[in-house]
């Protein structure tokens, strides 16, 4: 366990759950930075749909069987859109519209998109400090034999069906790291930073991309750990396995933590890979071996409890600048 | 009646339901020029009320308690929205949230208003053609001895209890009479035009103040009739009464007949105003007297069709240019 703040790196439903889960431990000792890579315009409505997933499951009302949106969700307004001649492919509920809509205004009048996700945390009760890693728009575009497809092109109308050959993040030379991350990675109090189990291409990575913040978050000497969203070969939800193979990595929490080389202090893997365990080790990295499946928020907690302890079990020396 | 086709200027719910009863007889041969000095901005959209009224009203979807907005609505949306801090004042439904946010984007694109809402009639199974008076943003402000208030703002946050003296339609000197309203008039088949029961004052005002268009209907010399939006000395709906005291005007159809002096040829006046068709018909007027308050379908068809009669029977010489 950690006595001061936290620092999470989140980008969907597994960054998500796990960020439930050390908010459950750490209140508003808890802060997310999240990815808006994935954000889009829809309709003339600014969509972020990782920083929604995340806002929703911390303010427990997440849809808890798709993985995005409001729980108890109805369509009036898609079914009258698609009526009207809108598009029906992205599936926007009523209640979910009431964020796009009103994220959108504010935007449009000049907000900054870490004050706007500020003040609905406040709105919905949610103490953690959400982040997105930018105020600027950063764009994810999934490269592919096919060419180059926006990701919600790629995510939600291909359903990921298409291979993927690499991924660029337009906008992101713009891209700065907010006051607000600014001002939580300064704070004396701070104990760790963890990678949550999100994709580690289309959800860390752009975070990490953000020009200047991932030697901010190194330099900064605490504790760097990550939880492993591979779980015996294969992804708990999204594309993450799909995309690894396509790029001929192995599916593995070896990889992952290959992916994260040089960055992080420590992995938290599944119980079902214990014997990549010294694999990593010999990599110089602490490893904990937990189960790590989040089904119920105990499972939220617990895993969220056994990253802070992996966190705790740094060696001194590693995670100094 | 008429054999070619008929113009209607409308504003909210007494002009859209006698647009109904016109569409009931006339089908595709009803144009109606429809009131946009009520419209406005709210969180980011751009909403027309009357123009919706008059197009939900035709499609078949008007909500037939509140006079606007869609039958069944539902209301997460503005739930979820009150409780991220937008405001609730102006009630969003669900379904009715549909045509504000794709309506606002398409303008936002840069299509004349008057193209989106042809577009929506036909996607509603609209046979009529629904014109907005303008495609450059109206506002009607009334003006009340505590200073002028946008429309909405008087007649939604303050439920029309602020006294008037006045009002001003903001942005007509750069109206112009769309092109769409241009041919609907230059067709050798029209036989007249028809002024609803709406509020002179907001919402067939707001029509002919568009420069040049009072006058190129005038010359165009067809039968233009009025049906009165005053019986028995009150509004069906809505605050034209209210107005017409504190204007210092007589509350009734004689008082609407004048407003409208010089411009219209005929007016339909309600069975309760039989006694004041003498002085209608002092003032030159052709006079028609029938059951005009609309509560079925059949009460829509049968004034309407009373308004069509009126119109055939102003005198030849009438009419003309």
């Amino acid at each position: 366990m950690i006595a001061g703040t936290l620092l999470a790196l989140a980008g969907g439903v597994g960054g998500a759950k796990l960020a439930d889960g050390l908010a459950a431990l750490l209140g508003d000792r808890l802060g997310v930075i999240v990815n808006t890579g994935d954000d889009f315009e829809h309709i003339g409505l600014s969509i972020s749909p990782d920083l929604d997933t995340v806002l929703y499951t911390l303010a427990g009302i997440a849809n808890p069987e798709t993985g995005w949106g409001v729980a108890g969700e109805s369509w009036a307004f898609l079914d009258q859109a698609v009526r009207l001649g809108g598009p029906g492919w992205f599936r926007l509920g009523d209640r979910d519209l009431a964020i796009h809509v009103l994220r959108s205004e504010r935007l449009r009048r000049g907000e900054r998109l870490s004050a706007i996700t500020a003040d609905f945390c406040r709105r919905l009760g949610v103490a953690a400090r959400l982040m997105p890693m930018s105020d600027a728009p950063v764009r994810t575009v999934v490269e592919t034999a096919s060419g180059p497809l926006p990701f919600q092109d790629y995510f939600v109308r291909h359903r990921c069906e298409i291979p993927v050959t690499g991924f660029v993040f337009a906008g992101i030379e713009q891209a700065r790291p907010t006051p607000e991350i600014l001002a939580a990675l300064a704070a004396e109090e701070l104990g760790a930073i963890v990678l949550g189990p999100s994709n580690p291409f289309v959800s860390i990575d752009p975070i990490l991309a953000v020009p200047g913040l991932k030697q901010a978050l190194r330099r900064r000497g605490v504790p760097i750990v990550a939880v492993s969203p591979i779980i015996a070969g294969a992804a708990v939800k999204g594309p993450a396995a799909k995309m690894m193979r396509e790029l001929r990595l192995e599916v593995s929490a070896l990889a992952v933590a290959e992916h994260y080389a040089g960055f992080i202090d420590g992995v938290l893997i599944d119980e079902a890979d214990a014997a990549l365990a010294p694999r990593l080790e010999a990599l110089g990295l602490a490893v904990r071996v937990a189960p790590t499946l989040m089904k119920t928020p105990e499972d939220r907690r617990a895993v969220a409890g056994h990253a802070l302890t992996l966190a705790g079990a740094v060696p001194a020396g590693r995670g100094s600048a």
